[in-house]
Protein backbone atom coordinates (compact mmCIF):
# COMPACT_ATOMS: atom_id res chain seq x y z
CA UNK A 1 0.00 0.00 0.00
CA UNK A 2 1.18 3.56 -0.62
CA UNK A 3 2.94 5.84 2.25
CA UNK A 4 2.58 8.67 1.10
CA UNK A 5 2.79 10.72 -2.15
CA UNK A 6 6.98 11.02 -2.70
CA UNK A 7 6.67 13.44 -5.91
CA UNK A 8 4.81 14.97 -9.14
CA UNK A 9 5.93 14.38 -12.40
CA UNK A 10 5.43 17.70 -14.68
CA UNK A 11 6.72 17.16 -17.97
CA UNK A 12 8.41 20.75 -19.27
CA UNK A 13 9.97 21.78 -22.52
CA UNK A 14 12.84 23.89 -20.66
CA UNK A 15 14.28 22.35 -17.63
CA UNK A 16 16.07 25.45 -16.77
CA UNK A 17 13.70 28.05 -17.31
CA UNK A 18 10.82 25.49 -15.47
CA UNK A 19 13.36 25.25 -12.63
CA UNK A 20 13.52 29.06 -12.11
CA UNK A 21 9.50 29.53 -11.74
CA UNK A 22 9.57 27.05 -9.29
CA UNK A 23 12.08 28.51 -7.69
CA UNK A 24 10.49 32.09 -8.16
CA UNK A 25 6.94 31.40 -7.55
CA UNK A 26 6.87 28.84 -5.34
CA UNK A 27 10.40 28.47 -3.11
CA UNK A 28 11.85 25.41 -4.71
CA UNK A 29 14.96 24.20 -4.01
CA UNK A 30 16.98 22.02 -6.08
CA UNK A 31 17.40 18.66 -4.83
CA UNK A 32 19.52 17.19 -8.09
CA UNK A 33 19.32 16.96 -12.03
CA UNK A 34 19.85 13.82 -13.95
CA UNK A 35 20.01 12.63 -17.18
CA UNK A 36 18.09 9.13 -17.56
CA UNK A 37 18.75 8.20 -21.01
CA UNK A 38 16.53 4.70 -20.39
CA UNK A 39 13.62 7.28 -19.53
CA UNK A 40 14.24 9.55 -22.47
CA UNK A 41 14.61 12.87 -19.74
CA UNK A 42 16.97 15.26 -18.08
CA UNK A 43 14.95 15.40 -14.62
CA UNK A 44 15.54 18.11 -11.93
CA UNK A 45 13.85 16.55 -8.48
CA UNK A 46 12.90 19.77 -6.71
CA UNK A 47 12.10 20.56 -2.77
CA UNK A 48 9.64 22.79 -1.06
CA UNK A 49 10.02 23.00 2.87
CA UNK A 50 8.70 19.63 3.55
CA UNK A 51 6.70 16.75 1.83
CA UNK A 52 5.66 15.90 -1.61
CA UNK A 53 8.67 16.47 -4.21
CA UNK A 54 8.41 17.90 -7.82
CA UNK A 55 10.27 15.97 -10.97
CA UNK A 56 10.43 18.02 -13.78
CA UNK A 57 11.07 16.59 -16.66
CA UNK A 58 13.01 17.78 -19.64
CA UNK A 59 12.29 15.52 -22.76
CA UNK A 60 15.61 14.51 -24.52
CA UNK A 61 15.86 14.99 -28.10
CA UNK A 62 13.99 12.00 -30.67
CA UNK A 63 12.51 10.29 -27.29
CA UNK A 64 9.08 8.73 -26.83
CA UNK A 65 9.00 11.56 -24.50
CA UNK A 66 9.39 14.18 -26.75
CA UNK A 67 6.43 12.63 -28.53
CA UNK A 68 4.45 12.87 -25.54
CA UNK A 69 5.67 16.74 -24.73
CA UNK A 70 4.90 17.53 -28.38
CA UNK A 71 1.48 15.96 -28.56
CA UNK A 72 -0.11 16.77 -25.21
CA UNK A 73 2.24 20.02 -24.20
CA UNK A 74 3.37 20.85 -20.83
CA UNK A 75 1.85 19.63 -17.33
CA UNK A 76 1.15 17.36 -15.11
CA UNK A 77 2.67 13.61 -16.10
CA UNK A 78 3.07 11.22 -13.17
CA UNK A 79 2.40 10.94 -9.63
CA UNK A 80 4.73 8.50 -7.65
CA UNK A 81 3.98 6.80 -4.75
CA UNK A 82 6.08 5.65 -1.73
CA UNK A 83 5.53 1.85 -0.71
CA UNK A 84 7.41 -0.56 1.12
CA UNK A 85 8.08 -3.15 -1.51
CA UNK A 86 7.14 -2.41 -4.87
CA UNK A 87 7.75 -5.86 -5.99
CA UNK A 88 4.98 -7.50 -3.91
CA UNK A 89 2.86 -4.54 -4.93
CA UNK A 90 2.95 -5.24 -8.34
CA UNK A 91 2.40 -8.59 -7.77
CA UNK A 92 -0.73 -7.66 -5.56
CA UNK A 93 -1.85 -5.24 -7.79
CA UNK A 94 -1.75 -7.53 -10.69
CA UNK A 95 -3.86 -10.01 -9.22
CA UNK A 96 -6.74 -7.17 -8.52
CA UNK A 97 -6.41 -6.82 -12.62
CA UNK A 98 -4.58 -3.90 -12.87
CA UNK A 99 -2.49 -2.93 -15.70
CA UNK A 100 0.95 -2.83 -15.30
CA UNK A 101 3.50 -0.87 -17.32
CA UNK A 102 6.92 -2.48 -15.62
CA UNK A 103 6.20 -6.14 -14.94
CA UNK A 104 9.67 -5.82 -12.80
CA UNK A 105 11.37 -2.81 -10.50
CA UNK A 106 13.97 -1.32 -12.16
CA UNK A 107 16.35 1.00 -10.88
CA UNK A 108 14.75 5.06 -10.26
CA UNK A 109 16.29 8.01 -9.51
CA UNK A 110 16.42 7.50 -5.58
CA UNK A 111 15.32 3.72 -5.78
CA UNK A 112 13.36 0.45 -7.66
CA UNK A 113 10.60 2.04 -9.28
CA UNK A 114 7.77 0.54 -11.84
CA UNK A 115 4.87 2.12 -13.83
CA UNK A 116 1.12 1.04 -13.98
CA UNK A 117 -0.67 1.99 -16.63
CA UNK A 118 -2.77 4.76 -16.67
CA UNK A 119 -5.90 3.25 -18.09
CA UNK A 120 -6.06 0.84 -15.01
CA UNK A 121 -5.90 4.33 -12.73
CA UNK A 122 -8.74 6.39 -14.60
CA UNK A 123 -5.97 8.32 -16.62
CA UNK A 124 -3.79 8.41 -14.15
CA UNK A 125 0.02 7.67 -14.76
CA UNK A 126 1.27 6.20 -11.27
CA UNK A 127 4.73 5.13 -10.53
CA UNK A 128 5.29 3.19 -7.61
CA UNK A 129 8.84 3.61 -5.61
CA UNK A 130 10.83 2.36 -3.12
CA UNK A 131 13.48 4.01 -1.49
CA UNK A 132 16.83 2.15 -1.17
CA UNK B 1 6.54 30.31 -0.66
CA UNK B 2 4.73 27.00 -0.66
CA UNK B 3 5.64 24.92 2.08
CA UNK B 4 4.15 21.21 0.68
CA UNK B 5 2.14 19.91 -2.05
CA UNK B 6 -1.28 19.93 0.51
CA UNK B 7 -3.20 17.89 -2.35
CA UNK B 8 -3.37 16.64 -6.02
CA UNK B 9 -6.52 16.95 -7.95
CA UNK B 10 -7.58 14.14 -10.11
CA UNK B 11 -10.64 14.40 -12.51
CA UNK B 12 -12.90 11.57 -12.83
CA UNK B 13 -16.53 10.73 -13.95
CA UNK B 14 -17.62 8.67 -10.85
CA UNK B 15 -16.55 9.43 -7.61
CA UNK B 16 -17.78 5.76 -6.60
CA UNK B 17 -15.70 3.75 -8.61
CA UNK B 18 -12.63 5.79 -8.66
CA UNK B 19 -13.08 6.47 -4.42
CA UNK B 20 -12.78 2.34 -4.73
CA UNK B 21 -9.52 1.94 -6.75
CA UNK B 22 -7.55 4.31 -4.66
CA UNK B 23 -8.83 2.17 -1.62
CA UNK B 24 -8.32 -1.01 -3.21
CA UNK B 25 -4.76 -0.59 -5.09
CA UNK B 26 -3.15 2.42 -3.20
CA UNK B 27 -4.47 2.06 0.37
CA UNK B 28 -5.89 5.49 0.65
CA UNK B 29 -8.74 5.99 3.40
CA UNK B 30 -11.57 8.79 2.64
CA UNK B 31 -10.93 11.66 4.61
CA UNK B 32 -14.33 13.46 4.06
CA UNK B 33 -16.43 14.05 1.05
CA UNK B 34 -18.61 17.43 0.26
CA UNK B 35 -19.75 19.07 -2.83
CA UNK B 36 -19.37 22.10 -4.28
CA UNK B 37 -21.70 23.68 -6.74
CA UNK B 38 -19.39 26.48 -6.73
CA UNK B 39 -17.02 24.75 -8.14
CA UNK B 40 -18.96 22.25 -10.30
CA UNK B 41 -17.89 19.28 -8.42
CA UNK B 42 -18.71 16.95 -5.64
CA UNK B 43 -15.18 16.05 -4.26
CA UNK B 44 -13.52 13.06 -2.06
CA UNK B 45 -10.26 13.99 -0.02
CA UNK B 46 -8.32 10.82 0.70
CA UNK B 47 -5.26 10.39 2.58
CA UNK B 48 -2.42 7.92 2.81
CA UNK B 49 -0.32 6.83 5.44
CA UNK B 50 1.17 10.70 5.96
CA UNK B 51 2.23 13.63 3.59
CA UNK B 52 0.24 14.29 0.85
CA UNK B 53 -3.95 13.97 0.24
CA UNK B 54 -5.54 13.17 -3.28
CA UNK B 55 -8.65 14.92 -4.46
CA UNK B 56 -11.03 13.13 -6.32
CA UNK B 57 -13.38 15.00 -8.39
CA UNK B 58 -16.13 14.76 -10.42
CA UNK B 59 -18.22 17.04 -11.79
CA UNK B 60 -21.91 18.34 -11.69
CA UNK B 61 -23.94 17.49 -14.43
CA UNK B 62 -23.78 20.96 -16.96
CA UNK B 63 -20.97 22.28 -15.11
CA UNK B 64 -17.50 23.86 -16.51
CA UNK B 65 -15.91 21.03 -15.43
CA UNK B 66 -18.05 18.44 -16.69
CA UNK B 67 -17.01 20.13 -20.03
CA UNK B 68 -13.46 19.92 -19.11
CA UNK B 69 -14.26 15.96 -18.19
CA UNK B 70 -15.61 15.56 -21.31
CA UNK B 71 -12.72 17.30 -23.49
CA UNK B 72 -9.73 15.67 -21.43
CA UNK B 73 -11.05 12.58 -20.04
CA UNK B 74 -9.96 11.83 -16.55
CA UNK B 75 -6.59 12.13 -15.27
CA UNK B 76 -4.55 14.65 -13.03
CA UNK B 77 -6.22 18.45 -12.80
CA UNK B 78 -4.38 20.09 -10.76
CA UNK B 79 -2.03 20.63 -7.53
CA UNK B 80 -2.28 22.44 -4.59
CA UNK B 81 0.68 23.81 -2.45
CA UNK B 82 -0.04 25.14 1.39
CA UNK B 83 0.91 28.94 1.73
CA UNK B 84 0.77 30.62 4.94
CA UNK B 85 -0.75 33.65 3.48
CA UNK B 86 -2.42 33.31 0.19
CA UNK B 87 -3.09 37.35 -0.15
CA UNK B 88 0.11 37.96 0.05
CA UNK B 89 1.71 35.18 -2.19
CA UNK B 90 -1.26 36.69 -4.48
CA UNK B 91 0.78 40.05 -4.56
CA UNK B 92 3.65 38.61 -4.70
CA UNK B 93 3.51 36.41 -7.72
CA UNK B 94 1.20 39.19 -9.88
CA UNK B 95 4.18 41.55 -9.44
CA UNK B 96 6.21 39.03 -10.97
CA UNK B 97 3.97 38.73 -13.60
CA UNK B 98 2.05 35.96 -12.74
CA UNK B 99 -1.80 35.59 -14.18
CA UNK B 100 -4.09 34.58 -11.50
CA UNK B 101 -7.20 32.79 -12.14
CA UNK B 102 -8.15 33.97 -8.24
CA UNK B 103 -7.39 37.34 -7.93
CA UNK B 104 -8.66 37.31 -4.34
CA UNK B 105 -8.63 34.12 -2.06
CA UNK B 106 -11.96 32.23 -1.73
CA UNK B 107 -13.17 29.75 0.84
CA UNK B 108 -12.21 26.04 -0.13
CA UNK B 109 -12.40 22.64 0.89
CA UNK B 110 -9.89 23.40 4.11
CA UNK B 111 -9.31 26.89 4.08
CA UNK B 112 -8.84 30.13 1.49
CA UNK B 113 -8.14 29.27 -1.58
CA UNK B 114 -6.98 30.82 -5.00
CA UNK B 115 -6.06 29.37 -8.48
CA UNK B 116 -3.21 30.46 -10.35
CA UNK B 117 -3.33 30.38 -14.52
CA UNK B 118 -1.80 27.03 -15.97
CA UNK B 119 -0.74 29.33 -18.47
CA UNK B 120 1.67 30.89 -16.12
CA UNK B 121 2.65 27.57 -14.73
CA UNK B 122 3.80 26.04 -17.89
CA UNK B 123 0.47 24.25 -18.49
CA UNK B 124 -0.17 23.38 -14.53
CA UNK B 125 -2.96 24.41 -12.82
CA UNK B 126 -2.47 25.18 -9.30
CA UNK B 127 -4.08 26.34 -6.27
CA UNK B 128 -2.51 27.89 -3.26
CA UNK B 129 -4.67 26.90 0.20
CA UNK B 130 -3.83 28.75 3.28
CA UNK B 131 -5.33 26.12 6.31
CA UNK B 132 -7.58 27.67 8.63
Amino acid sequence: MAKEVDHIGILVSNLEEATKLYQDCFGATIEKTETIPERGVKATVLTLTRGTKLELLEPLPDSNMARILEKRGEGLHHITFEVDDVDGELSRLSELGVELIDKKPRPGLEGMVAFIHPKSVRGVLVELCQKV
